[in-house]
């Protein structure tokens, strides 16, 4: 592991993702910034002493001559410490997992793409989202043609934690994240929009092709981004609305997508991660886990019976399980199945930071839409 | 009333908002294009043969020289066919509430609003959605100063009956809607978006003053929109998103608005119209009628005590009943009270009108913000 | 009508149920308890003066002989004061439409029936929670087989609004209603304890053939029950628990009703009365008002488009319809169709009375079951 | 580990939710009946296969002798097989933790208790659902007295996962749990109704003082009850209602528990886990994880930012946490606090078995109370 030391959220997160199957052991990490602080951290999470490293250099190295060595890395820093920590250990023959944004510039994330695809490793980028099982349902059900041809697309991400200057205040969640060194060129954009637009990508299988933003910073002080508003459009002709926010005050975590086709539409909540809801204009249907057949997509990412509600760690989990699967089944050389192969990778990272370089142009220009590719 | 004759959907709203109170007789009405039909659709309604009219023009003639003549003249007509009656019924000294939009173009309203201000009488018009005690209570909250100064205001008002062409069905209530002749030159936009609008600018207290708009027609054959998504800005500095659409398969009624101040948050919902939400970073709280104290302008439009739900007939008949109120007053040479006087009146009108052009004016433009008000 | 006079609450509800159908016209009334406050009550209503009588008797008889003398009497003041304008009513030739329950005294209500079968003239209950479409689509879910032989009924009644001694703060609603002189020997298990009863026979069908109860008066100071709770026993071998409160603090008016039988459940809740949830082991599907097809009898019961809701005043009002309906056809010397037919009437008052008086001899007894029949 | 080999629910939940924080490895186990097969999962579970054995007397016997030893044994056996090995490993100087019922008989229970006391070891019982934040602030609100004195508990359990005749379909969940030699003399009582009793227990801080109950088999064919409606006393003068069911058909694992005081209510659903409502007469407030300020007990059990659902999993993961930095704190010499000692522990077992045992028993009698106690 590559950040994730104390006082780190999203660290945490990646461990207990990759605890919960019990298919990854944490063995080693460069979790801060020195060695001593990493040992620290190490200490906490009971690792060998003697594979707590300083930086990600020394741990990279030091692991490719093990014997034992590990077998995956996993990246959970801030997005400018993304890209050449995933190089440098794809480079050393190990497989990357790493959080997102998946880099800090969109050129960076196709130098990455060339080295993935140099070295014939698997890469992983954690949009958990995608990794519950009613989306995953929600995506099979667009697939089987269950609303028909898609007109509209509706996906929200307010969440109302920096309704205040709480980067101010020593609050380390906040600092990185409106930092243009550490973040990059946006802030809510980069940090939630790309969840929001890799979602709706997701469950639709359509490709945004151009967008018209409005983006904001209400909160006086702050560097970057913290709200936009996005008109879509897409491959097949659908349109659509994005709209993220770190200042939508008294929203928590509020993603949701709504598709409308032809036939019908479909409505999920990540605060209520197991409803998916599925309507037209003669029903309204509500799918759950273990409730009726489901895709096999989705009821390979559900672990347990129905009503016992499985939440955000097992989403992440299913990235982490399914990304493992594959790595050790390529390992074996064999073929990972269609199951196993579900977890977004540098494609999924390469549209993101189209994302946000489409949005962040889109905020400046006066013209009203902007292309959703490279210039 | 002017329109309403049998098979007509808002006509039958309008009766009934008027009669929930007992404050309102209908007395008289020219329901429908011949002496006939009118006479017929009458006689459904228990009224007196001889008041039931061919056309407005000889209702609002022969109820003028009557010494019984009715107060007040009810428009419930498709869109073009508001101006000239409810021009008249003014001329002849009748009080009038009318549907919305309120006319056919934004040049008719604004004629209507010279009319209005020469004969000194009353005009409402019912944007029925602002008759909820809710509703009411957030527009309250929000003059209290309890969500702080607004930010961000997101209103939708996904309906999904137009998903399919079913003007070409024989179903009437589409028929029209959809038909440039009657309806003007919006569809879903005239018909829900000015609701959704009006809805916006009543509970932020705040001015639309500029937008950008992607306008669609997704159904084949259809003449007008079915479907928007608009970015709005408002006079304080906030920043909206609006989306209307009768496209949104699946979906019923779904009005619902969000407004995010500095201080919180509030949301309320259309669909379960007594319940209001207000969440702030440090609290979840949900408004009710009934349940504790309540803004003087909320209480005064609940009839029932809590947990009896009133739904969208009651909401309608608060308009009918605060207008009927006010005319009272008006007519015994009393002023209505601030609670009396909430109802939507002309300017509402012209700004619904207003909006119908610019989001218009908006779809077909390339550059990126059309100006909310005049050219 | 009989009662109502200001400050009363369901005298005002029955007149606005009367009204919304425009079907029915308030003529006349002994709306107190002297002619003076009666005529005062009326001026308020816009009653003709001559016709507001300072009391039922006086009514009765004088209506009897005009020769525009109303058709049906309406019954809203307290329970102790049903029976005899109701049994008086009819022996002069009016149909009667009463409030619940539908006497002071079992005893009552079976001579009642009597004078019902003996004048041939139609008696209405207003049991108006079984005027609710979802409670009617229920009710044909179960007689159509959807959710197989049933096999266990949980219906609830909490609220909270006793749960201070209010019948000493001047509060008119919770002293009649505490009082044994004008409730009757119960206090919350007649009020809504009898509703629970009537809906879970009407839904189901079934009949309840033995009950267990625990029977408490939680406030001090109170002299009827406040609170009970009741085992049931069901016709068909099926069981059940009834569960009424007046002190289930921060409890609104929540009526709701599950049922479970061999093949699935139903589950409606009033405070959201527009949503019927029927769940089986394989789907779960949401009954909505006009989305897709509902039985005619949910059907006829229904006013309004999809999504603009409906609430208490509406079914309400659906039993005085039926009912009106039910006694013009009859006037007319026609027969009505189920549809009309669909309101409650003596059968169910005596029901109701059966219960309020085995749920009160089985809280006193120590055996486990009381029959729910007579002694 | 004792049980959990492959195809055992249970054991893998005990074995994730040990996982997720960390702080507990899985070093041994006899997870099945005999020495292969438990071999064969312990290889799944990447465990030294010299450490699977055939039985818990081979485990701990085998693992006292080691260096190395585990320190807890967690028992997740069907019931029958609880007593045996808990008492084998405390007298080896093992910790336990145990699935729930405690064990076959109120009597085991007992002793059991007796040799938790005379080792001085410590003992959890993994009554799950109180492991979950909102139900710790449920119990904290209760305590500060913010619902006052209470006098009413209405707590339900309705699955419908046994609505047919599963035992006989080779369904290994169903079989145990419908067997008199497994599960003991109840079925759903011991399965789930014992988690509902505990939870009012938990929450409320009362005891229940006796007992009225309807004990029902609705599917032909099955052993043990499958359905039971129970009321409930407790020892302040509340009363309440605890209803389980397996045969609910449609639920899935619909867990709540309602309770209502002199001056309020508290709501809580398992299906929607972070949510906690809180209503009086006044206001209806909603508590969330990480939204304000909770209770220091609430709080010690959430792992993320508010919005990003915890769920079954990570409420089981809380017991096994306070009880294994419990077990830690004691074996280096050190008091564990509150909020670490926050787990059931085999008074509650006692409870349960209590509480199985008298509602069995009230079942089969004819007067209405039994006393919820030993004879």
């Amino acid at each position: 592991m590559v950040g994730g030391g104390q006082g780190a959220f999203i660290g945490a997160v990646h461990r207990t993702a990759a605890a919960i199957d019990g298919e990854i052991d944490l063995v080693c990490g460069a979790f801060s910034s020195t060695a001593e602080r990493s040992k620290a951290s190490g200490e906490l999470l009971m690792i060998d002493p003697a594979r707590c490293y300083g930086d990600y250099k020394e741990m990279i190295k030091k692991e490719s001559k093990r014997k034992d060595k590990m077998d995956i890395v996993s990246i959970v820093t801030p997005n400018h410490m993304h890209f050449a920590p995933a190089k440098m250990a794809l480079e050393h023959g190990f497989h990357v997992i790493c959080d997102k944004p998946v880099t800090f510039t969109l050129a960076e994330a196709k130098k990455l793409k060339e080295v993935i695809q140099s070295t014939g490793l698997t890469f992983a980028l954690t949009h958990n989202y995608t990794g519950y099982p009613m989306v995953k349902q929600a995506r099979a059900l667009v697939r089987s043609g269950a609303i028909g041809k898609i007109r509209k697309v509706v996906v929200e991400y307010p969440q109302g934690w920096l309704a205040f200057l709480e980067e101010k205040k020593g609050y380390k969640q906040a600092e990185w994240r409106t930092d243009p060194k550490r973040s990059g060129i946006a802030g809510a954009i980069g940090d939630i929009g790309t969840h929001a637009e890799n979602l709706a990508e997701y469950i639709t299988g359509l490709k945004i092709t151009s967008l018209c933003a409005d983006v904001s910073t209400f909160v006086d002080g702050r560097l970057l981004d913290d709200d936009a508003s996005v008109l879509l459009r897409f491959d097949n002709g659908a349109k659509g609305i994005l709209y993220c926010s770190q200042i939508a005050n008294g929203e928590e975590n509020a993603l949701r997508i709504r598709v409308y086709g032809e036939l019908g539409g479909l409505d999920w909540r990540q605060e209520e991660p197991n409803t998916l809801v599925h309507k037209s204009q003669t029903f309204h249907r509500i799918y759950r886990p273990n409730v009726g057949e489901l895709d096999p997509l989705a009821q390979a990412n559900i672990r347990l019976p129905n009503g016992h509600p499985e939440g955000y760690l097992e989403a992440f989990a299913n990235i982490y399980r399914n990304f493992a699967r594959t790595v050790r089944k390529r390992m074996n050389g064999e073929e990972p199945s269609e199951i196993e192969l579900d977890f977004p990778s540098i494609d999924e990272g390469i549209r993101g930071m189209l994302f946000i370089e489409s949005v962040i142009q889109s905020g400046k220009s006066k013209s009203k839409w902007v292309d959703f590719k490279e210039a």
